[in-house]
Protein backbone atom coordinates (compact mmCIF):
# COMPACT_ATOMS: atom_id res chain seq x y z
CA UNK A 1 0.00 0.00 0.00
CA UNK A 2 1.32 3.02 -0.92
CA UNK A 3 1.93 6.04 2.02
CA UNK A 4 -0.24 8.44 0.23
CA UNK A 5 -3.93 8.81 -1.25
CA UNK A 6 -3.58 9.79 -4.69
CA UNK A 7 -4.84 13.06 -5.44
CA UNK A 8 -8.03 13.63 -7.92
CA UNK A 9 -9.54 16.40 -9.39
CA UNK A 10 -12.03 16.51 -6.12
CA UNK A 11 -9.35 16.42 -3.90
CA UNK A 12 -7.23 19.15 -4.97
CA UNK A 13 -8.40 22.43 -3.37
CA UNK A 14 -8.77 25.67 -5.71
CA UNK A 15 -6.87 27.53 -3.31
CA UNK A 16 -4.80 27.44 -0.07
CA UNK A 17 -3.09 24.28 -1.93
CA UNK A 18 -0.19 24.20 0.76
CA UNK A 19 -2.85 23.41 3.72
CA UNK A 20 -3.80 20.07 1.74
CA UNK A 21 -1.69 16.77 2.65
CA UNK A 22 -2.81 13.30 1.32
CA UNK A 23 -0.55 10.98 3.55
CA UNK A 24 -2.04 8.47 5.48
CA UNK A 25 -1.11 8.81 8.89
CA UNK A 26 -2.39 12.15 8.72
CA UNK A 27 -5.53 11.12 7.48
CA UNK A 28 -5.91 8.16 9.80
CA UNK A 29 -4.43 10.82 12.67
CA UNK A 30 -7.32 12.94 12.49
CA UNK A 31 -10.18 10.88 11.36
CA UNK A 32 -8.73 8.44 14.81
CA UNK A 33 -9.11 11.64 16.77
CA UNK A 34 -12.97 12.09 16.05
CA UNK A 35 -15.83 10.03 16.00
CA UNK A 36 -18.71 12.59 15.16
CA UNK A 37 -18.55 13.50 11.44
CA UNK A 38 -20.88 15.23 8.82
CA UNK A 39 -22.40 12.67 6.05
CA UNK A 40 -23.42 14.40 3.29
CA UNK A 41 -25.99 12.81 0.43
CA UNK A 42 -28.36 13.66 -2.29
CA UNK A 43 -31.90 12.97 -1.29
CA UNK A 44 -34.74 14.12 -4.10
CA UNK A 45 -31.89 15.99 -5.97
CA UNK A 46 -30.90 18.36 -3.00
CA UNK A 47 -28.13 17.56 -1.07
CA UNK A 48 -28.48 16.46 2.92
CA UNK A 49 -25.67 16.80 5.90
CA UNK A 50 -26.08 15.17 8.90
CA UNK A 51 -24.17 14.77 12.12
CA UNK A 52 -23.18 10.69 12.46
CA UNK A 53 -20.94 8.72 14.48
CA UNK A 54 -18.07 6.78 11.93
CA UNK A 55 -15.51 4.56 12.67
CA UNK A 56 -12.32 3.50 11.03
CA UNK A 57 -11.35 0.01 10.47
CA UNK A 58 -8.03 -0.08 8.46
CA UNK A 59 -8.90 2.10 5.14
CA UNK A 60 -13.04 1.57 5.55
CA UNK A 61 -15.18 4.15 7.37
CA UNK A 62 -18.50 2.93 8.63
CA UNK A 63 -21.56 4.73 10.00
CA UNK A 64 -24.27 3.00 11.57
CA UNK A 65 -27.86 3.74 11.52
CA UNK A 66 -31.64 2.67 12.12
CA UNK A 67 -32.70 0.68 9.05
CA UNK A 68 -35.63 2.83 9.14
CA UNK A 69 -33.01 5.83 8.69
CA UNK A 70 -33.41 7.53 5.05
CA UNK A 71 -29.61 8.25 3.58
CA UNK A 72 -28.78 3.79 5.23
CA UNK A 73 -31.59 2.97 3.02
CA UNK A 74 -30.29 4.58 -0.21
CA UNK A 75 -26.79 3.07 0.57
CA UNK A 76 -28.84 -0.58 -0.84
CA UNK A 77 -27.34 -1.27 -4.14
CA UNK A 78 -25.89 0.22 -6.54
CA UNK A 79 -24.78 2.18 -3.21
CA UNK A 80 -24.76 6.07 -2.24
CA UNK A 81 -23.15 8.77 -3.40
CA UNK A 82 -21.68 10.27 -0.48
CA UNK A 83 -18.87 12.58 1.18
CA UNK A 84 -18.03 11.82 5.00
CA UNK A 85 -16.10 15.00 6.50
CA UNK A 86 -14.51 15.24 9.87
CA UNK A 87 -13.23 18.97 11.46
CA UNK A 88 -11.56 19.30 14.75
CA UNK A 89 -11.10 23.21 15.28
CA UNK A 90 -7.59 23.77 17.26
CA UNK A 91 -7.81 27.49 17.37
CA UNK A 92 -9.38 31.27 17.26
CA UNK A 93 -6.98 33.13 14.43
CA UNK A 94 -7.80 37.09 15.22
CA UNK A 95 -5.46 39.23 13.06
CA UNK A 96 -5.05 42.76 12.88
CA UNK A 97 -7.71 42.72 9.41
CA UNK A 98 -10.79 41.47 9.80
CA UNK A 99 -9.70 39.63 5.98
CA UNK A 100 -6.64 37.48 7.76
CA UNK A 101 -9.23 35.82 10.35
CA UNK A 102 -8.87 32.45 10.58
CA UNK A 103 -9.40 29.05 12.36
CA UNK A 104 -7.10 26.26 12.84
CA UNK A 105 -8.43 23.46 12.11
CA UNK A 106 -7.68 19.58 11.06
CA UNK A 107 -10.20 18.24 8.77
CA UNK A 108 -10.61 14.98 6.37
CA UNK A 109 -12.90 15.23 3.52
CA UNK A 110 -14.04 11.54 2.39
CA UNK A 111 -15.33 10.90 -1.30
CA UNK A 112 -17.08 8.17 -2.59
CA UNK A 113 -19.90 5.24 -2.70
CA UNK A 114 -21.20 3.85 0.73
CA UNK A 115 -22.68 0.65 0.63
CA UNK A 116 -24.56 -1.68 3.14
CA UNK A 117 -22.54 -3.98 4.95
CA UNK A 118 -24.21 -7.40 4.96
CA UNK A 119 -21.59 -9.99 5.83
CA UNK A 120 -22.36 -10.76 9.43
CA UNK A 121 -19.13 -11.28 10.67
CA UNK A 122 -17.92 -7.45 8.91
CA UNK A 123 -21.29 -5.82 10.61
CA UNK A 124 -20.49 -7.08 14.10
CA UNK A 125 -16.74 -5.96 13.55
CA UNK A 126 -18.12 -2.69 12.39
CA UNK A 127 -20.52 -2.11 15.42
CA UNK A 128 -17.58 -2.98 18.04
CA UNK A 129 -15.65 -0.50 16.05
CA UNK A 130 -17.97 2.40 16.39
CA UNK A 131 -18.30 2.17 20.17
CA UNK A 132 -15.02 2.19 20.71
CA UNK A 133 -14.24 4.78 18.09
CA UNK A 134 -16.04 6.93 20.49
CA UNK A 135 -14.87 5.45 23.83
CA UNK A 136 -11.65 2.79 23.69
CA UNK A 137 -12.45 -0.73 25.52
CA UNK A 138 -16.30 -0.06 25.79
CA UNK A 139 -17.36 -2.49 23.40
CA UNK A 140 -16.44 -5.42 25.61
CA UNK A 141 -18.15 -4.17 28.32
CA UNK A 142 -21.43 -3.60 27.28
CA UNK A 143 -24.07 -6.04 25.65
CA UNK A 144 -23.48 -6.69 22.69
CA UNK A 145 -26.42 -6.14 20.11
CA UNK A 146 -28.76 -9.19 19.71
CA UNK A 147 -31.22 -10.34 16.80
CA UNK A 148 -33.81 -7.68 17.05
CA UNK A 149 -31.17 -5.21 17.33
CA UNK A 150 -29.16 -6.48 14.38
CA UNK A 151 -32.31 -6.36 12.51
CA UNK A 152 -33.07 -3.22 13.26
CA UNK A 153 -29.21 -1.87 12.54
CA UNK A 154 -28.18 -1.04 9.21
CA UNK A 155 -24.20 -0.14 8.45
CA UNK A 156 -22.40 1.07 6.15
CA UNK A 157 -18.85 1.22 4.60
CA UNK A 158 -16.96 3.58 2.77
CA UNK A 159 -13.49 2.90 0.94
CA UNK A 160 -10.51 5.43 2.31
CA UNK A 161 -9.94 5.85 -1.67
CA UNK A 162 -10.64 9.64 -2.90
CA UNK A 163 -9.73 11.30 0.58
CA UNK A 164 -7.66 14.46 1.71
CA UNK A 165 -6.96 16.04 4.75
CA UNK A 166 -6.44 19.82 5.38
CA UNK A 167 -4.95 21.30 8.12
CA UNK A 168 -3.91 24.69 9.23
CA UNK A 169 -1.71 25.55 12.20
CA UNK A 170 0.43 28.85 13.55
CA UNK A 171 -0.70 32.38 14.12
CA UNK A 172 -1.79 35.30 12.22
CA UNK A 173 -0.69 36.23 8.77
CA UNK A 174 -1.22 39.71 8.71
CA UNK A 175 -0.20 41.99 5.93
CA UNK A 176 3.31 43.51 6.92
CA UNK A 177 1.32 47.75 6.29
CA UNK A 178 -0.80 46.45 9.05
CA UNK A 179 1.49 45.59 11.48
CA UNK A 180 1.53 48.93 13.52
CA UNK A 181 -2.36 48.79 14.29
CA UNK A 182 -3.39 48.90 17.62
CA UNK A 183 -5.54 46.03 17.78
CA UNK A 184 -4.45 42.59 19.44
CA UNK A 185 -3.24 39.68 17.74
CA UNK A 186 -2.66 36.26 18.15
CA UNK A 187 -4.79 32.93 18.61
CA UNK A 188 -7.44 31.16 20.87
CA UNK A 189 -6.93 27.76 21.53
CA UNK A 190 -10.14 25.60 21.30
CA UNK A 191 -10.53 22.13 22.62
CA UNK A 192 -12.75 19.74 23.03
CA UNK A 193 -13.23 18.45 26.64
CA UNK A 194 -14.68 16.08 28.87
CA UNK A 195 -16.48 16.71 32.11
CA UNK A 196 -16.34 14.21 35.14
CA UNK A 197 -18.66 11.02 34.04
CA UNK A 198 -22.31 10.78 35.53
CA UNK A 199 -23.26 7.87 36.63
CA UNK A 200 -27.28 6.91 35.28
CA UNK A 201 -29.71 7.17 38.48
CA UNK A 202 -30.46 3.68 38.80
CA UNK A 203 -26.72 1.89 38.21
CA UNK A 204 -25.49 -0.54 40.35
CA UNK A 205 -23.58 1.84 43.06
CA UNK A 206 -21.52 -1.83 43.54
CA UNK A 207 -20.08 -0.81 39.91
CA UNK A 208 -17.43 1.13 39.62
CA UNK A 209 -16.40 3.97 37.47
CA UNK A 210 -14.43 1.69 34.83
CA UNK A 211 -10.46 2.43 34.01
CA UNK A 212 -11.44 3.45 30.35
CA UNK A 213 -13.14 6.57 31.42
CA UNK A 214 -11.36 7.41 34.46
CA UNK B 1 -44.01 36.54 11.92
CA UNK B 2 -44.70 32.95 13.03
CA UNK B 3 -42.48 31.62 16.46
CA UNK B 4 -42.43 28.43 14.34
CA UNK B 5 -40.36 27.35 10.91
CA UNK B 6 -43.50 25.48 8.71
CA UNK B 7 -42.25 21.97 8.59
CA UNK B 8 -41.70 20.38 4.90
CA UNK B 9 -41.27 16.77 3.71
CA UNK B 10 -37.63 17.18 4.78
CA UNK B 11 -37.42 18.38 7.75
CA UNK B 12 -39.48 16.07 9.47
CA UNK B 13 -37.48 12.92 10.22
CA UNK B 14 -38.41 9.34 9.63
CA UNK B 15 -37.79 8.55 12.93
CA UNK B 16 -37.02 9.96 16.46
CA UNK B 17 -39.74 12.75 15.71
CA UNK B 18 -39.71 13.76 19.50
CA UNK B 19 -36.20 15.10 19.40
CA UNK B 20 -37.19 17.84 16.11
CA UNK B 21 -38.09 20.90 16.99
CA UNK B 22 -39.10 23.62 14.83
CA UNK B 23 -39.56 26.81 16.85
CA UNK B 24 -37.31 30.04 16.11
CA UNK B 25 -35.99 30.61 19.41
CA UNK B 26 -34.28 27.14 20.04
CA UNK B 27 -33.03 27.21 16.31
CA UNK B 28 -31.41 30.92 17.18
CA UNK B 29 -30.15 29.67 19.89
CA UNK B 30 -28.48 26.55 18.58
CA UNK B 31 -27.42 29.13 15.88
CA UNK B 32 -26.12 31.57 17.83
CA UNK B 33 -23.82 29.24 20.21
CA UNK B 34 -21.89 27.68 17.49
CA UNK B 35 -19.81 29.33 14.48
CA UNK B 36 -18.43 26.49 12.26
CA UNK B 37 -21.20 24.59 10.11
CA UNK B 38 -20.93 21.94 7.65
CA UNK B 39 -21.62 23.12 4.21
CA UNK B 40 -23.46 20.74 1.81
CA UNK B 41 -23.65 21.14 -2.19
CA UNK B 42 -23.39 19.68 -5.43
CA UNK B 43 -20.49 19.39 -7.57
CA UNK B 44 -20.39 17.32 -10.72
CA UNK B 45 -23.15 15.28 -9.60
CA UNK B 46 -21.47 14.43 -6.51
CA UNK B 47 -22.59 15.45 -2.88
CA UNK B 48 -19.41 18.09 -0.73
CA UNK B 49 -19.18 18.61 2.41
CA UNK B 50 -16.46 21.36 3.74
CA UNK B 51 -16.16 23.07 7.16
CA UNK B 52 -17.12 26.75 7.39
CA UNK B 53 -18.19 29.55 9.32
CA UNK B 54 -21.26 31.29 9.04
CA UNK B 55 -23.00 34.32 10.87
CA UNK B 56 -26.56 34.48 11.74
CA UNK B 57 -28.36 38.04 10.82
CA UNK B 58 -32.37 37.69 11.80
CA UNK B 59 -33.54 35.26 9.62
CA UNK B 60 -30.61 35.08 6.94
CA UNK B 61 -27.29 32.98 7.66
CA UNK B 62 -23.98 34.12 5.63
CA UNK B 63 -21.13 32.30 4.63
CA UNK B 64 -18.37 33.81 2.76
CA UNK B 65 -14.98 32.52 1.07
CA UNK B 66 -12.50 33.28 -1.72
CA UNK B 67 -13.92 34.51 -4.73
CA UNK B 68 -12.08 31.40 -5.99
CA UNK B 69 -14.13 28.90 -3.87
CA UNK B 70 -15.76 26.44 -6.00
CA UNK B 71 -18.88 26.59 -3.95
CA UNK B 72 -19.25 30.45 -3.76
CA UNK B 73 -18.79 30.75 -7.48
CA UNK B 74 -21.89 28.56 -7.85
CA UNK B 75 -23.63 30.39 -5.98
CA UNK B 76 -24.15 32.86 -9.04
CA UNK B 77 -27.27 32.96 -10.26
CA UNK B 78 -29.32 31.17 -10.35
CA UNK B 79 -28.26 29.84 -6.58
CA UNK B 80 -26.83 27.45 -5.23
CA UNK B 81 -29.09 24.22 -3.52
CA UNK B 82 -27.29 23.99 -0.44
CA UNK B 83 -27.58 21.91 2.88
CA UNK B 84 -26.33 23.70 5.94
CA UNK B 85 -25.74 22.07 9.31
CA UNK B 86 -24.94 23.05 13.05
CA UNK B 87 -24.13 20.43 15.43
CA UNK B 88 -23.03 21.11 19.16
CA UNK B 89 -21.73 17.46 20.93
CA UNK B 90 -23.32 18.09 24.61
CA UNK B 91 -22.47 14.11 25.88
CA UNK B 92 -21.66 10.79 25.50
CA UNK B 93 -24.24 8.70 26.60
CA UNK B 94 -23.29 5.13 27.60
CA UNK B 95 -26.32 2.68 27.96
CA UNK B 96 -25.74 -1.09 29.25
CA UNK B 97 -26.47 -2.61 25.64
CA UNK B 98 -24.05 -1.21 22.67
CA UNK B 99 -27.67 -0.49 21.30
CA UNK B 100 -28.55 2.10 22.88
CA UNK B 101 -25.19 3.78 23.35
CA UNK B 102 -25.99 7.47 21.90
CA UNK B 103 -24.87 11.37 22.21
CA UNK B 104 -26.64 14.17 23.43
CA UNK B 105 -26.30 16.70 21.02
CA UNK B 106 -28.44 19.58 19.32
CA UNK B 107 -27.78 20.12 15.96
CA UNK B 108 -29.49 22.44 13.45
CA UNK B 109 -30.05 21.50 9.51
CA UNK B 110 -31.10 24.43 7.27
CA UNK B 111 -31.90 23.28 3.68
CA UNK B 112 -32.19 25.80 0.28
CA UNK B 113 -30.49 28.08 -1.83
CA UNK B 114 -27.63 29.92 -1.40
CA UNK B 115 -27.28 33.35 -3.49
CA UNK B 116 -24.45 36.10 -3.72
CA UNK B 117 -24.53 39.07 -1.55
CA UNK B 118 -23.68 41.74 -4.10
CA UNK B 119 -25.57 44.61 -2.47
CA UNK B 120 -22.49 46.36 -0.63
CA UNK B 121 -24.21 47.75 2.61
CA UNK B 122 -25.07 43.66 2.89
CA UNK B 123 -21.96 42.66 1.82
CA UNK B 124 -20.18 44.67 5.29
CA UNK B 125 -22.93 43.48 7.54
CA UNK B 126 -22.34 39.86 6.99
CA UNK B 127 -18.34 40.89 7.12
CA UNK B 128 -19.06 42.02 10.32
CA UNK B 129 -21.46 39.27 11.47
CA UNK B 130 -19.42 36.56 11.02
CA UNK B 131 -16.22 38.10 12.41
CA UNK B 132 -18.26 39.17 15.29
CA UNK B 133 -20.25 35.45 15.25
CA UNK B 134 -16.92 33.40 16.66
CA UNK B 135 -15.81 36.44 18.53
CA UNK B 136 -18.45 39.27 19.81
CA UNK B 137 -17.44 42.73 19.41
CA UNK B 138 -14.18 41.82 17.38
CA UNK B 139 -15.30 43.87 14.38
CA UNK B 140 -15.14 47.00 15.49
CA UNK B 141 -11.43 46.00 17.18
CA UNK B 142 -9.88 44.90 13.69
CA UNK B 143 -9.07 46.41 10.49
CA UNK B 144 -12.03 46.15 7.86
CA UNK B 145 -11.73 45.15 4.66
CA UNK B 146 -10.14 46.98 2.33
CA UNK B 147 -11.53 47.17 -1.17
CA UNK B 148 -8.43 44.77 -2.82
CA UNK B 149 -10.14 42.62 0.13
CA UNK B 150 -13.71 43.13 -0.54
CA UNK B 151 -13.04 42.31 -4.33
CA UNK B 152 -11.55 38.79 -3.56
CA UNK B 153 -14.16 38.25 -0.83
CA UNK B 154 -17.71 36.01 -1.70
CA UNK B 155 -21.04 36.13 0.72
CA UNK B 156 -23.49 34.30 -0.05
CA UNK B 157 -26.89 34.07 2.00
CA UNK B 158 -29.30 31.49 2.59
CA UNK B 159 -32.66 32.39 4.06
CA UNK B 160 -34.15 30.50 7.17
CA UNK B 161 -36.77 29.06 5.91
CA UNK B 162 -36.86 25.48 5.61
CA UNK B 163 -35.11 24.46 9.16
CA UNK B 164 -35.47 22.15 11.95
CA UNK B 165 -33.35 21.52 15.53
CA UNK B 166 -32.75 17.98 16.61
CA UNK B 167 -32.26 17.66 20.36
CA UNK B 168 -30.95 14.92 22.50
CA UNK B 169 -30.58 15.04 26.02
CA UNK B 170 -30.73 13.27 29.33
CA UNK B 171 -29.43 9.73 30.21
CA UNK B 172 -29.33 6.36 29.01
CA UNK B 173 -32.42 4.70 27.73
CA UNK B 174 -31.59 0.78 28.42
CA UNK B 175 -33.73 -1.77 27.57
CA UNK B 176 -35.40 -2.72 31.42
CA UNK B 177 -34.34 -6.35 31.30
CA UNK B 178 -30.97 -5.12 31.04
CA UNK B 179 -30.79 -3.54 34.35
CA UNK B 180 -28.57 -5.91 36.05
CA UNK B 181 -25.91 -6.13 33.87
CA UNK B 182 -22.92 -5.96 35.57
CA UNK B 183 -21.86 -2.62 32.99
CA UNK B 184 -20.95 1.36 34.37
CA UNK B 185 -23.82 3.20 32.92
CA UNK B 186 -24.48 7.21 32.69
CA UNK B 187 -23.13 10.33 30.48
CA UNK B 188 -19.56 11.94 29.68
CA UNK B 189 -20.21 15.88 29.25
CA UNK B 190 -18.50 17.17 26.23
CA UNK B 191 -18.02 20.76 25.54
CA UNK B 192 -15.90 23.17 23.58
CA UNK B 193 -13.74 24.76 25.51
CA UNK B 194 -11.14 27.59 24.99
CA UNK B 195 -7.51 27.92 26.36
CA UNK B 196 -5.61 31.55 27.61
CA UNK B 197 -5.22 33.76 24.45
CA UNK B 198 -1.78 33.58 23.02
CA UNK B 199 -0.48 36.71 21.92
CA UNK B 200 1.15 36.61 17.85
CA UNK B 201 4.96 36.96 18.41
CA UNK B 202 4.81 40.57 16.88
CA UNK B 203 2.57 41.85 19.19
CA UNK B 204 3.42 45.16 20.95
CA UNK B 205 3.15 44.53 24.13
CA UNK B 206 1.69 48.00 25.08
CA UNK B 207 -1.47 46.01 23.66
CA UNK B 208 -3.30 44.39 26.11
CA UNK B 209 -5.86 41.52 25.81
CA UNK B 210 -9.18 43.09 25.46
CA UNK B 211 -12.09 42.41 27.16
CA UNK B 212 -14.22 40.46 24.97
CA UNK B 213 -10.80 37.81 25.27
CA UNK B 214 -10.63 38.10 29.18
Amino acid sequence: MTTSYETTDRTVPTRARERAAYDRETVHAILDEGYLCHLGFIRDGAPVVLPTLYARVGERLYVHGSTGSRPLRGAADPGLAVCLTVTHLDALVLARSAFHHSMNYRSVVVHGTAYQVTEPAERLEALDALVNQVVPGRADDSRRANARELAATSVIRLELLEVSAKLRTGGPNDEPEDAGLPYWTGIVPVDRTYGAPVPADDLDPAIDLPAYLA
